[in-house]
Formats: structure tokens, C-alpha cells, sequence
């Protein structure tokens, strides 16, 4: 359930407040990404120092290993990772299709090989769904089919249907719990606006307790995707929570606030992290500065660029982690250049608090109606 | 300056406090390695945590990369790396017979090439010094020659011939500085009574700041080593700190203290720690416990064997570090079988704590007549 809505009266931007099991979050919110129970690099007390107010975890790599069963005896993912704030799981199905050796999509589920040993499994709408109640995740997503951005029409026009009929059978599942974990339900449609309407009306017919939009920043042109979003993401119900899966760049999340999207999740400042590029808030007169809003401009930098060997200022004068404000960019080049461990927790951390630093921007924002 | 020395009166072993110019040292101690200005997957902050008193760094290391000039131009390698508690640095000998590709004894010095891209350098035992006084560690060590413990004597005789050279070339060169930083001196002589006795007699001549013993647990058979150590640590200068190179497991650490040795270093616990073995104080009942003395004894595990995937005690519920009460073995075997980085941080703080501890257990026993 999203509380207390505010809507901006310059855009389709909202602030909220989504209450979970494990407590509420303030929307818009960014989700940073423990594929495999963990953060990349960080613990949850790093997580917990950076405020991220919820983390996803994927489906798809617990249920390989260490497998969803160790998990439920472990007590659920909140006690075997101990993080004590809310989790939201993805079905699997993205995985299934992206990184599986082989996969087949058959009547009842995808048959597909495991990309870590090849053994033989068969994901069904169901199984998805026990697998992560057994995980225990505050919020579930219902297993879908994600075509590539490049699939032509009739692909993500037949990978629609299959979502659909997946939905239900994800929905009937749901239907028979407690419904103490919410289940979001995910449009697909690609880039075309009919398929687009078409799932829209199918899966928003079933009382899902949030929507996702699925199928975005999977390949297609940025443009293509704003399109898109622009048309689509003011049709999603007003009163639910809405999630655009996978995005994005800064810049990105901030157009898809104003289309009205409340929820985020992305590898990119994990990721970049571990190649030492590194996400700053600067002046909108720096040189390769991008534009957020108002007065708000981001950078990024290399720091295993030469340039930072001898630069002894902090790597984030004004972070409120304490690491990133004592520990100087010549030291963090330095622990990149001698591939220390240390160095992919400082980038890390520096990343995440720039995406949940944005988000604050934006919620602020929001409510002053300046975006 | 070692004081307030209070000896056993049960073994050789001894109690003190060595002062630095950053603050003083309970002995005996141990020292964590940050070989090139980081220990592998810590922070500072978890050192801290940890208690330890004193780390020490590699100068071969740190000249390469990032180059002591930029240290010295960062303020000193404590404020490079945040680290505001004393620090030892070996002279560089070492890495440069056992490190680099290719190397030369001359006169002067020895000709090396880098083990990172084959560049060619000269180190000296005034370079050494000097490095080691841009770094600006709080004890620097002679720059010697380290045989290889299976080195024929022959061989080690001339070791111990450059190294009494190069000794009372260091020692002039830390004559002319304030003295702010001690300097100690290096015995070789592997594992030949004669040859120690004149390596011990030649570099105690000199008035260091401390003596350490160079040469063992380099590749010897343990029984030589106890043999050679019970014969010579006695004879090192009493009112000096004495400090055994690179020494080791834990039951040889008890065993040198109890010939009256000060001070260690060793790569066992953060090396093992990345293989995920750790060590743990156990009972002495327990199968394959390894006895210290009195009641205490240990056991090494090793996390990502599959008795571990289902064990969900913590990793070390006695552990003053919360991360160690926190998180489960389970947990940590499944870090360590996803090659998550916070698995290799996590053995780091086990390993690092169980030194630090068994230090402390040994200054208590120390206390009471017990060791």
C-alpha cells in the first residue's frame, strides 16, 4: 500500500510511503542489489551506515546456491544475510532467459540449464513463488518472460501472453497465502505502445499489490525507452506502488520519476564500483557534467586514472560515511592499482550513497514542487 | 626502549612496553601485515575494531608502488593509509631476494628487476634508510640478506658477512638523522650455532634500537628452528626489544616466547583467511586441538568444507567483533563458495582477532607465572 501521496505539480512525479513487513520506506527509493545475499563488497552494517532503506536480492542465484530451502531453515534471508530492513525478490525469470545455458520455454514453465554446473532445472509460475516465499521477501515479483530490447515484435508479442498467463497463476498462487509478502505483478510489451496497452490491461486486472514495468533498459535505444515510459507509466494504477525494473543511469531514474515511477533497482553503481568508476555529485559548470534538475549535476571519474595518484583530497569531502571522507583519492587509485579489496568497498560505498543521496534529492524535490 | 620488563619466572618470556613515537606497545606483540599500505580486505576502522597495536608494511612494496615520495608528499605513510597507531617496516631485503626476477649482490648493493614489469633498481642500505624515512614508520629495519632455510653455509657465512656490512651502513645513515624512528638490527645466520654467534655478536656491537633474529621460518625443518632459537634468543641484549621475523604459527609464537622473543609478524592469519581456513580457540579435548599452554589450545576449520553449508551458529560467538557474534558459519561458507568479498573480510577479522587475542593471553600468563 502506498500512504500519504503527494503528487509534484510540475510533473508526474509522487512521494509516498510503502509499507512493508519489515517496516515502511519513503518512495521514490533506489534498491541496491545483493544478487546473492550480499551486497558486492559490503556488509549490512556498510548498508545500515549508508541509510539504503531496502536491497533486492535475485531469485535465481539463491535458488542455485546456497538453494531457498538452506535459506527457510536459516530462518529466511533477513536472518541469513541479517539485514533487518525490507527485501524485495525478483521471480527469476530474467536470469532464466539471460544467463542460463540453455533454456525452453514450455506450457507449464522454462526448462533450463544452470549456468554454474549445467544441471537440469524447471522454473514454473508456482515454483517462483514457493521459492521465494520460502526466502521471505517483503515484496515478490511474479515470474514473467523478458525478451531481449532487439526481439522483434512477434517475440515480446507472444513473451506478453506468456506473462500474462504466468501472472495468473503467480496471483492464484499468492492468493492462497497469507499475502504477508506483497506480490507486484510486471508488464511487458517492449517498445510498442499496443502491446504495451495490451499488458497494462491484462496484468493491472489482477489486484496485484504493486506494478512493475519489466522489459525496460534491457538493449533498446535510450530514446525508445523514454517514449515508452512517457506513455505508459501514467496508465499504471494511481494508488500502487509503481517499479521500473533495472534502471538506470541518474539521469534516467530522475525522467522516470516524473513519469510517476516510485521504485528502483540497478547494478551500475555496484558494478562501476568494482571498475573504479566512481559516481559524484559536482557543479553544473564542471566539465563533462550531466544534469539532473534544478541546480543538481552529477560526474563520473576514473579513479584509476593517473591523474588521481597524487590527489590527497577526500574521496567525498561532504559524505556522511566517515571511510569516504577520510581516506584520500591517491590512497583509494592506489588500492585499485594493487587490486586491494579495501579499494572495492570505499567505490562501492561511494556509489550507493550517491544513488540514495539522489533520492533524497529527488523526494525533497518532489515535495517542494520542483521537479 | 623496552620498560617496565618483567621477566617469568617459569621460562624466558618477558613482559614490556615499548615506546613509539606514536604512542607505546605492550610485548610481546603481533603484528598484522599491510604489505603495500593496506592489510588484504580490511580497513583501517577494522583494525581498529580489533585492537591491533601495530602493523607492519613492506618497503620493496610500497617503493615500487605507489613510490615513497608520494607517500612522503601524502604526510607519511600513517596518514597515506589513515592509520594512526605505530607502524614497522622491514627494509626491503627480503622481498628483493625473494620477489624479484632477477637480482645481484654488488659491493654497494643489490641490482634487481621488479616482479611487476621487469624495471630495473639498486637498493642500498642508505636507500633503504632513506625510504624508509620518507614512509616515516616508527621502527625501520637494517636492510640484510635472507638465505633460503635449505642455503648451504657457505652461503649463509656471506649473508651474514653483507649483512654485518650493510648493518654498519645503516647504522651510520640513521646516525645522522633526530633518531625520531628506531632502527633495529637484523642476526642471520640460519641455522648454524658459529654463524650466530658471530652475526649476533657482529650486529650487537651496534646500538639499534632493538635486534631482531632474520632467517628463520624461512623454509627449515621447525625442530632446527626451535633448536637455533633456544640457543641464541637468550643471548640477545636484555633491556632491547627482540623480535623474531615472520614468525608463525601459533604454537611457534608460544614456543619463541618462551625463549624471551618481543615481538612477530606473520601472513599466516590474514593468508589463510583468504583460503578461508580459520582459527579459533578450542577445547583441549577437542579432535585435533593443538595445545598452547595451560588449558588453552586451537583448531583450524575450514569454512567451505559442506559440514559448514548447514551450521548456523555464528562464526565465533565469543568474538568481541559484531560482525563475528553476527554472521553465521553458514553464511560465510556460502560467501565463500559465491567468492563474495565480504567473505574474505569476514575470515580476515576471525584470523586477525584470534592473534591479537592469543597475544593477549600470553601477556596474562606472562603476568601470573603461568607461561
Amino acid at each position: 500500500m502506498l500512504t500519504n501521496l503527494k503528487k509534484s505539480n510540475k510533473s508526474g512525479a509522487r512521494l509516498g510511503r510503502l509499507k512493508t513487513a519489515h517496516g515502511p520506506i519513503k518512495t521514490p527509493f533506489f534498491m541496491p542489489i545483493a544478487t546473492k545475499a550480499a551486497v558486492k563488497n559490503l556488509s549490512v552494517e556498510d548498508l545500515n551506515c549508508l541509510g539504503a532503506p531496502i536491497i533486492l536480492a535475485n531469485t535465481y542465484h539463491l535458488y542455485l546456491q546456497p538453494g531457498e530451502k538452506l535459506i527457510k531453515k536459516a530462518g529466511g534471508l533477513h536472518k541469513f544475510m541479517n539485514w533487518p530492513h525490507p527485501i524485495l525478490t525478483d521471480s527469476g525469470g530474467y536470469q532464466v532467459f539471460s544467463l542460463s545455458k540453455i533454456n525452453k520455454i514450455k506450457a507449464d514453465g522454462v526448462e533450463f540449464q544452470s549456468h554454474l554446473d549445467g544441471s537440469k532445472h524447471f522454473l514454473t509460475p508456482e515454483k517462483s513463488i514457493q521459492i521465494q516465499q520460502d526466502l521471505g521477501s517483503d515484496i515478490m515479483m511474479a515470474f514473467d518472460v523478458c525478451p531481449a530490447g532487439e526481439a522483434k515484435q512477434k517475440i515480446i508479442s507472444e513473451a506478453c501472453a506468456t506473462t500474462f498467463d504466468w501472472a495468473k497463476r503467480c496471483f492464484k498462487t499468492w492468493q492462497k497465502t497469507k499475502k504477508k509478502q506483497q506480490l507486484f505483478g510486471i508488464i511487458q510489451g517492449g517498445i510498442y505502445k499496443k502491446l504495451r496497452d495490451q499488458s497494462l490491461k491484462q496484468i493491472t486486472g489482477l489486484d496485484f499489490s504493486g506494478f512493475a514495468i519489466g522489459g525496460l533498459a534491457v538493449g533498446e535505444e535510450r530514446k525508445d525507452m523514454y517514449k515508452i515510459l512517457e506513455y505508459i507509466a501514467p496508465k499504471l494504477p494511481e494508488n500502487k506502488p509503481r517499479y521500473l525494473m533495472g534502471l538506470g543511469r541518474p539521469e534516467e531514474i530522475v525522467f522516470a520519476v516524473k513519469q510517476g515511477i516510485d521504485m528502483f533497482d540497478c547494478v551500475i553503481p555496484t558494478r562501476e564500483a568494482r571498475h573504479g568508476r566512481l559516481y559524484q555529485f559536482c557543479s553544473l559548470k564542471q566539465k563533462g557534467a550531466i544534469k539532473l534538475f534544478d541546480n543538481l549535476a552529477y560526474q563520473t571519474l576514473n579513479i584509476k586514472n593517473e591523474k588521481y595518484k597524487m590527489e590527497f583530497s577526500p574521496i567525498d569531502k561532504n559524505s556522511k560515511n566517515e571511510l569516504l571522507r577520510k581516506y584520500s583519492k591517491s590512497y583509494l587509485h592506489h588500492l585499485f592499482k594493487t587490486q586491494e579489496g579495501l579499494g572495492l568497498r570505499l567505490a562501492t560505498l561511494n556509489n550507493l550513497e550517491f544513488y540514495l543521496r539522489l533520492m533524497d534529492q529527488v523526494q525533497g524535490a518532489i515535495k517542494n514542487d520542483r521537479l
